[in-house]
């Protein structure tokens, strides 16, 4: 019987509950949505004791079944004022779910200036003083975790900047040799956590490789199989394997929509410096790893190992975004400059997107220089100490425009937008626009589809139906990856669902309970205050034509409004 | 034939135009609220070249009846992201009524660094290049500008906040003796005025002691003698008279409503240091002035001029908000520091309430100490100069917390509550939450009602009659003060009203317009993006008790959500 673990961090109280049968086919996102719209007032300031922190596995994972181990963390989010659902891969929700917990809710908070871990086994959980991990970093904070607890448990730390209640701040999750580096990023749930004085969870090693409760285990692994090798056959996920996510950077820069200089050119040549293959054979020659699985039994293997030319290990992992926000978006073309930045982020425990669409505000505002390294290097250093401008980039790039007098900020409800530039990918500019998460790539991202990006015709449609499967995935646990062969292997997440559930489910079902998630999410954000006009992309980039396409966003406001109207 | 003055920033042209037969009974905030809803799309960015900023004289304004020719400042705010009317005392209002403009529209922006003065008299406009008065504080400015244009022109300014296009600028307007002193002080309205390059508009004198074209002299002079000898013999203008708005503190005080250590204590026997009593006492032991009009005419005279010990001037007004905002709330119980405190915002051309929000909350985060006059003092300078912190501060209280982590800021809408508590004041409280301004007390204070400020009960009421009666005398021009004697002189009003216009208007027709107004301004807000959920007292103003009285904020939600309601 699966359960639900709830922490009350104001009485230090814990309590399993049995699923609820409302819940009994919620999972990840359509979860942790589900229970912050049937617990939380959405007035709740998003870093008070009212708010609630929830993270939750997917429907389908707890086995190594490749990239289904997905963990989502929900909450009101004090970046957005709306709701949030950020997930990550890493091995917190695998561990999770062989415990049999579906979800965890964190509600209440301690007294400011006290913290603590949350030690979880199954029907087991300790919640213990932390006031030695105060201050410090994710890897050293996961080093002294594992000392205690081994090193196959799974952690979801929080590092100094959630400690800070920073906008910036996610929830690292760390992958299968311990990095603390898959982050629940986006939307500042790492500062809910920070809020509730929680420095980590500690899931433990269950002792052996089980499984959640199955039903049909021959029918699990036939299913698996089938899906494994579509994977391993698969061209797109063959690209992610070799080149990881930085090989979408070519893509973007060829069609002028790639972040440079915040947002304020399309293309660059110098970005060749910065693509998957150079990343690839670089990293190689180096002796570091390509092809490197984030969670435990991965076999799209996106993630990789950044060395120095030394062949000692600087980061973990390079991605697009990361390449792209803080490297093309501040003018910085340099791998190992941005392999830095990256460990800064995941030792910090913040978004790289968010983080560097604050830093090219900043430096749209003259606050930092474009292009410097050691300047880029320096305020990490004052994130981490909190100097005023390190709290200012701390909470994100809408609030540095607005602090420093830049309107020319690429965000929607305050988050800052992926390395798409909507002017010119605008399918993604829809997503930004309507996704009740902000401006959030993950939700519905259009890159791939075979369309003219700049032609504004279909693009709602297109992105609605990604919306949709993008939200299956995150429910069912599965990596967003997995969409490269959803359109084949549907029938075999159906048959994983079957074997695990004891029972059938229709295609249609599943998109209902991700549409219903979607609108329910809507709901959410108009109860918190954020009206209909809040789903749109920027003044600016509605007028300010984006070199080299002159492109600027045209989606049609009535449009945009009809993405979710019922059909 | 009164007219409108439209001003292209963006061109650098100029159009009069004949006032629409829509606006004829239309000034103050209705004319600059109609304005912005008949022209401006909600979603515009504040600080773009497609907000507008719209000045306008009340309707009884232009001549010296006593405090009737305030002027309306109305854009949408940068503050708040919704619509917003600021009006000013100072001789603003009167010359351009007396020129026989009913408004001034500032549309598009020069480029960015380019600043211009625009010189305005009957039927004339010209817009001259204004390089030389690049970041001149507003006393430097005005005497240039004086120098130039005659000492009988009304100024209105913007200071080095403005030009920074910070949220806490306002526009100056200067008073009978050309202090910069009387300010379009809250949402911002100096930064919009500074995000169009336009540094100052000079009204010039037109030449003689002219009035606006009016119908009925004999009519107008009959009931302005009236009025007028209302103002003499109420005993509530005779406190405003002797004592200025400071009289007002010690009765909050004694309710234990009055912001003290950033809104973290309602009642402070130290506060007694800082009553009218006090100060007009000083004031007069020193040789400066109390019984000041702030602008020509004026017979409420709530006004005054505070000097230093050997008589010299240090500033004009000492007023309840400020000593209150930037003293009580900051534990600095000091009139003399007040007073410097208040020169500088004045030079600053600054809000002194969201300002001494924003310092209070700096404060609350440890950032500046409590009680430090030189370290306030040197936040003014890093105002001036733009450093982080003063951009920061700049940018008000709401966002101070936002940067630096301080759940408890007194802020609705983005804009920090005036001098009145809403968990003692709950009138007030529900004018924050329900006006559409913003937590602006000037919207419906309800201070003055004999009631049980305590109690919840009524009070939506009260503020909703009060807000309608605010608008009405924000629409006819006068000073908000007049309140105190509208019971008895609407007659009047009415009759100055018949003079002026030619025809008769009852009470329900200018408490209708009043209404429209307010609703009209709620749907922009709303197709702005602000739902009816930021029509909120925050949360944490709703569970945490004030002292002494350990009250909350507890007029409920459902009752807010009817104040607008059709009866």
């Amino acid at each position: 019987m699966e359960q639900i673990l709830r922490l009350d961090m104001g009485t230090l109280t814990h309590r399993f509950e049995p699923l609820p049968e409302a819940y009994a086919l919620l999972g990840g996102r359509a979860l942790t949505s589900r229970i912050l719209c049937d617990e939380l007032d959405p007035t709740v300031d998003a870093l008070g004791p009212n708010n609630k922190l929830v993270l939750a596995p997917g429907l389908l994972s707890g086995s190594i079944v490749s990239s289904s181990s997905r963990i989502s963390a929900g909450a009101k989010s004090p970046l957005t004022g709306g709701i949030k659902e950020s997930n990550s891969g890493g091995n917190t929700g695998w561990r999770l779910a062989q415990h049999g917990l579906r979800a965890v809710i964190i509600d209440g908070a301690a007294p400011v200036g006290q913290w603590f871990i949350a030690v979880i086994s199954r029907g087991e959980c300790r919640l213990e003083a932390a006031g030695d991990l105060v201050g410090l970093g994710t890897y050293d904070t996961a080093t002294r975790l594992f000392e205690r607890f081994g090193a196959k448990s799974a952690l979801a730390v929080i590092g100094p900047a959630g400690e800070q209640r920073m906008n910036v701040a996610g929830i690292c999750n760390t992958d299968p040799e311990g990095r603390p580096s898959r982050i629940c990023a986006r939307g500042g749930m790492g500062a809910v956590m920070g809020s509730k004085g929680l420095k980590a969870i500690v899931v433990r090693d269950p002792g052996a490789n089980i499984m959640p409760d199955t039903i049909d285990l021959p029918m699990w692994r036939e299913n698996a199989k089938v899906y494994a090798k579509e994977l391993a056959t698969s061209p797109a996920i063959a690209r992610y394997r070799n080149f990881g996510t930085a090989s979408t950077l070519e893509l973007v820069n060829k069609l002028g929509g790639l972040p440079i200089r915040n947002f304020s050119r399309g293309q660059d040549a110098q970005a060749e410096a910065i693509t998957g293959l150079q990343m690839a054979e670089t990293i190689k020659a180096r002796g570091g790893q390509t092809s490197h699985s984030c969670m435990t039994g991965c076999a799209i293997q996106c993630s990789n190992v950044w060395v120095d030319p030394q062949g000692k290990e600087v980061a973990s992992s390079m991605e697009f975004e990361t390449n792209t926000l803080l490297g093309a978006n501040l003018e910085i073309f340099d791998f190992d400059a941005i392999a830095r930045f990256t460990k800064e982020c995941n030792d910090l425990g913040i978004d790289t997107i968010e983080t560097g669409g604050a830093m090219g505000v900043a430096m749209a505002a003259g606050a930092l220089p474009y292009g410097d390294v050691a300047a880029v290097i320096d305020a990490f250093g004052q994130i981490r100490t909190g100097t005023v401008l390190g709290k200012l980039l701390g909470a994100g790039a809408a609030t540095v425009g607005r602090v420093l007098g830049v309107r020319e900020v690429a965000s929607v409800k305050g988050q800052v937008m992926a390395a798409y530039d909507p002017r010119v990918i605008k399918g993604n500019g829809v997503t930004y626009a309507t996704s009740p998460m902000g401006a959030d790539h993950t939700a519905g991202n259009t890159i791939g589809a075979k369309v003219d990006h700049l032609d504004p015709q279909g693009k709602v449609a297109l992105s609605r139906e990604l919306q949709i499967v993008s939200t299956v995935l995150d429910m069912l646990g599965f990596c967003v990856f997995a969409r490269a062969v959803y359109a084949t292997t549907a029938e075999q997440f159906r048959g994983l669902f079957a074997a695990r559930f004891g029972r059938s489910i229709t295609d249609d079902e599943i998109r209902a309970i991700a549409t219903e998630t979607i609108r329910r999410e809507i709901a959410f954000n108009r109860a918190a205050g954020l009206g209909p006009a809040t789903d749109r992309i920027p003044e600016w980039m509605r007028t300010t034509p984006l070199r080299p396409h002159e492109a600027v966003f045209d989606v049609p406001d009535e449009e945009l409004d009809r993405i979710w109207a019922t059909d």
